[in-house]
């Protein structure tokens, strides 16, 4: 797999999973005051999710940039 | 005002409070990634809300029983 594949790659997959996280985080919002004590927990995990995706589309910008 | 009538319009208020935050929080994760670097700051807004509500209605009930 090429440096550019294996790039895109991984933001397919954190966007798949940031895009879980999106759901995960808009349910318990539904759902509230049910499970209101899960609501940081459940908050971290979606802001690590678009974190890390940020992160992916930053370093794969800055290869297609660099070619 | 009675102590009654002052708890239960604590809970009033802060049950005001909580449903707001929690269509705040709502409104964030269906517009996400659009503010995903502002997750942990709304969900913090909305936690505090519901843990003072939750305060709110224990203290209230035990009023309750006490009478």
């Amino acid at each position: 797999m090429s440096d550019l594949e294996a790039l895109q790659k991984n933001v397919r997959r954190l966007q798949s999973r940031a895009g879980n996280a999106k759901m995960a985080l808009h349910d318990l919002a539904e759902d509230l005051p049910v499970n209101w004590t899960e609501i940081k927990a459940v908050a971290e995990k979606t802001f690590d999710a678009f974190a890390e995706l940020h992160a992916a589309k930053t370093e794969l910008a800055a290869w297609e940039r660099s070619q």
